[in-house]
C-alpha cells in the first residue's frame, strides 16, 4: 500500500455544521530541511480548528506533512504556510497551527499562528 | 450479573436543581470500529455537564458507551452524537463532550463539542 | 486521645476579615457507602472558600468528613451537602467543593459545586 | 447487589500451574481504624504472588479488605496478617504484601512482608 | 483495506539470529469480554522476547490481539495463552507477556508470565 | 558568616519603575510552630508582586522567613501577616502571598492572600 | 567555526507581517555573574513575542545571551534589559521575557517583564 | 496536647519477629542548623529497616527528629548519627538511613548509610 | 555550513583508555522509510558503549544517522545494523543500541541489541 | 563575600570512617567551553563516592567546578578528569562521576566514569 507525499489537502463534509466544535490533530512526526545548512529539522505540529462546511481528511493531512520532508523551510514561514493551506483547503471558522521545533543551538522555538474567518466576532 | 449494551440513557432527578454545579465523568474505555477499515478504534470520552432537572445515571452511561463497540463511527460524528444523546436524555443547562482518540497514522485527534441551553446567557 | 465523628462544624474568628483571601483544604481520605450496593466509596474532597467573619476549624472539618464513613451518599448529593453545611456553619463570601470520586465501573466522576454570598457581585 | 465484608478468601484453580508466573493486585482503597486513637487510617495495599494450585478470587479479596474497615490495626501487624491470610487461603509459591499507609504526623510509613514456600530455593 | 481478526500469528526470518537481542512490543488497545459478567475488559499487553530463527510479524500480532475482542477471557488465563501462542508460533529463546488490566472493583491487576527455551541456562 | 533572623525587610530601588513587571520568589523552607500543640509546622511560601519604587532584597527576605522559626503562627494569620509586611516594607503595586502548608491530620491547607495598591484599577 | 559573544541582535524580515502570530524561544543555558559575590548565576530565559516587520535571528540571539557570561547582572535588571534590547532591535507588536533563575539561598526567583507597542489596544 | 523534642527513641515489640520484613518511614520535615553559618538546613530523612525484637515507635521518632531543630549538624555526621541511634534503640537486623538535603550553593547532597547486624550473612 | 549524510563513522583516540567508562548518546531525531509502505518511520536511537582505543565522533554520528533518512529499514534489522557499524568503526569493549520506534498500528516497538568484545568476561 | 574559582579541592576528616556509606552531590550548574568552537557547553555533574579517611568539602567543590568556566573541555576527558581529581584529593574507597551534557546537534551525551580503590573486592 505505498502512497506518496502531496500538497493536496482532501476534505469531507462536516457532519455537524450546525454547531461550533473543535478538532485538534497533533503530529509529532514533522520533518523538513533547514534552508541555511541543508540539515534535517524536526517538529511537532498541532492543528486546532472549528470546521465550517468541511473537515480535513486525516490521511491527506499525513501525506501533506510528509511533503515537507525534502523541502527547505524556516520555522516562522512553514507554520504560517500550513495555516494558510488549511484555511484555503477547508475554509474553517477558526484555526490555529502550533509548530514546536526541536532544540537547535540550545534554543527551543515554538511558533503559534491563528486564523478567524472574517465574519466571526472577534476577528 | 450479565447486562447488555443499550442506546437508552437513564436519568434520575437532580438532587440540587436550585444550584448550577458541574458533573464530570471520564471513561477511558471507549471503543468503536473505523467505518473505513473495519478495524477497532479506541478513545477516552469525557462528559462534563451542568444538570437541570435530571442527572445521567452512571450505569446506563456505561452501557451506552458499550453500545458503540461494534458500530462504525467517525471521530467527529461520534463525539457530536454522544453530546446530542446526552442533551436529548437529560436536557442539561450546559454540556461538553471531549473525544480523545488513540493515535492513528502518527496523528493524535481530539474532538470537543459543547452545548448551552437556549435560555442560558452566552448561548 | 480518641475523638468521635460529628456533623458539627466548628469555626474561629477570621483573623483578617478586612481582606478577601482564599483558604483551600484538600482531604484525600473521604469515604462513605454507596446507597445502591452498600459497598464503600472513596473520594478526595477539596474545599476552597473566601471567609467572611469566621474560618472553618481544621480538626472539626476532619471529624465532619469522618461522619460520612458509615452513611449512604450519592456523588452529586454529598458534594452539594458538604457545600451547604460549610455555608451554614461559616457564612463565607464564596465557597467551592470538589468531590473527586474513585473509579467505579470504569468511570471517573468529579462533582464541583460553587456558592457566592448574595451580596457578592457576580452572584 | 448488596454484599458483605468477610474474612473468607475464595480461590479458584490456577489455569497454568505448570509455569511460575506473577499476579499483582493493587488496592488503593484500604481503610481501617487506628487502635490508639480510634481514628480512620488509609492505605494502598499491593499483593504480588506466584500461584501454586489456586489463585485468589478478586471479588472475595475486595470483601476481605473491606472487612478491616471497622477493625483496629497497627501498620506492621496488619500487613503481616494479610500476608498470612493469603498464604493460608491459597498456598502460593511466593507472595509479597506491601502496605503503603497515608501520612500521619508528617511521617509516611510503608511495610513490606514477603513469603516463600518452604520448598522454594532461596526460602 | 478491511482486514479481519485472526488467531494466526505470522513470522518472518530473524535478520540477526547470530546475536541475542530483545524486541518489545506494547499494545495499549487490548480488549476482551469478562466470562463472568459478559462486560468488556481492557488491558495493555506487553510482549518482550529474544527471537531465535523467526520474529513475530507486527500486523499479524495486531490482528491476533483483535481476535480476543469478542471472546471471554480470565486475566490469568489469557496472559498465559498469549505467551503460549507466541512460543508456538516463533519458538523464541526467551519471552515474557505482561497483561496490565484496567481497574475493576477498585482493584488493579497485572499478570506477568515468562518463558525460557529448554536449552537456555537458567531455564 | 553567621547571620541572624530578623523581622526587618530590606529593599533596593526598582531598576525599571517605568514598567509593570512581576517578581516571584518561592521559598520551600518555611517553618514555624503550631500555637495549639507547640509542634513544628512546615510550608512553602510563594511571594509574587509588581514592584513600584522598591524591590524586596532577597537575603533579607530569607532572614525574615527565618524569623518565624520559633514563633507560633496559625496558617491563615501568618500568610496575611507576610503579605502585610511586604506591603509595608516595599509598597508594591500588587502583591500575592501563597502559604502551602504540609499535611496535618490528613488535610492539606493552602492560604492565598492578595493586595492591590489603592490607585490600581480593579482595587 | 568559532564565533563570539555580541550585544548585536540581528533580525530578518517577518515572512507573514499581515498576521499577528507568536514566536517563543526558550534558552535553558543563560549564565551571568552575581554583582554582589562575583559568583556565577544560572537562568532559563523565555522570550515570547508577536513580530511586526522583523523577527529575531536565532543565532544572533544565542550570541547575545552568551554576551552576559562574564557580566554582573541583577535578576530584575537583566530580565528588563533583555526585553528592552529585543524591543529596540525588532520593534515587535508585543513581547515578554521570563527569567527563571536557579535557586540561591533556598529561594527560587522568576522575573516576568512584558511590552506592548504603543498603538496596540490594551497598551 | 503539647509534646517536647527528645533524643529518646521508644520501641514496641515486633508483632512478627518470626519473619524478615521491611518498614520504611519517610520524614520530609527534618530541619537542623548549619554548624558553619548558623543558618537553618532542611532535609528529607528516609529510615528503612528490618526489625528484630522491637520496632521504632512512630511518635517518638517524630520527637527524635524534632530534637535536631536547634542543633548544629553536618550532612554526613547527622545521617550516620541517626542510623547509630536507631541501631542502639531497636537492634534491627538491617537498617538504612538516607538524608536528602536541600540544595545549598547550587549543590544537592544525599547521604546514605547502611547497617547489617553482625550475624546477618553479607554483613 | 552545509554538510552531507554519510555512512562513514569517524572516531578519535579515547582520552582515558586505562579505565572502563560508559558513553551514552541519545538521538530523538532518527527517521527512515518503511520498506513495506514507503512511508516515513521515526525512532529515538540510544547508543551506549565502553570505548577501547577510540571514541565515536559526535558530528559523524549525526551524519551517519542522517544517512538513513531515505533508506528502507526494518526495525529489527536497522537496530542491529547500527550496532554492527559502531563495532566495526570503533571496536568498543561493550556496546548497546536501543531503537525505540514511534507507534504504528497501535503498537509501540523497542529493539535492544548488545555487543561484548570477545575477550570481555561474560561475553 | 567574593570568592574565586580554583582547582584546589579541600577535604575534611570523614566523621564515620568505620562504616561504608555513600555521599552523592549533584551540580546542575556546570559550564565549560567547547574546544572546537569556543562556544559555551553546559552539563549536570553528579559525584557519588564512598569516603575513606576524608570527605570532599562542599564549598571547594563548588569553586572547583567553577574553575572549568573558561576552559576548553571535551565531554569524555572532563568527566574522567573530575574523577581523577576527586580520587587524588580524597582517596575514596569508591567514586563515580556522571557528566550529563546538554543537547548539541540533536544529540544528548552522558559520560559515566567509575573508580574503586585497589584493595576493594570487585576492583
Amino acid at each position: 500500500m505505498p502512497t506518496h507525499p502531496t500538497k493536496e489537502l482532501d476534505s469531507f463534509p462536516n457532519p455537524n455544521p450546525e454547531r461550533d466544535y473543535t478538532i485538534e490533530i497533533v503530529s509529532p512526526e514533522f520533518t523538513c530541511v533547514c534552508p541555511m545548512t541543508g540539515q534535517p529539522d524536526f517538529a511537532e505540529i498541532t492543528l486546532r480548528y472549528v470546521p465550517d462546511q468541511t473537515c480535513v481528511e486525516l490521511k491527506s493531512l499525513k501525506l501533506y506533512y510528509w511533503s515537507y520532508r525534502d523541502e527547505g523551510a524556516f520555522h516562522e514561514a512553514v507554520t504560517n504556510q500550513i495555516l494558510d493551506d488549511i484555511v484555503r483547503a477547508t475554509a474553517p471558522r477558526e484555526a490555529e497551527v502550533i509548530g514546536k521545533f526541536n532544540v537547535r543551538g540550545g534554543l527551543y522555538t515554538t511558533v503559534t499562528a491563528t486564523y478567524r474567518a472574517p465574519d466571526r466576532d472577534g476577528a
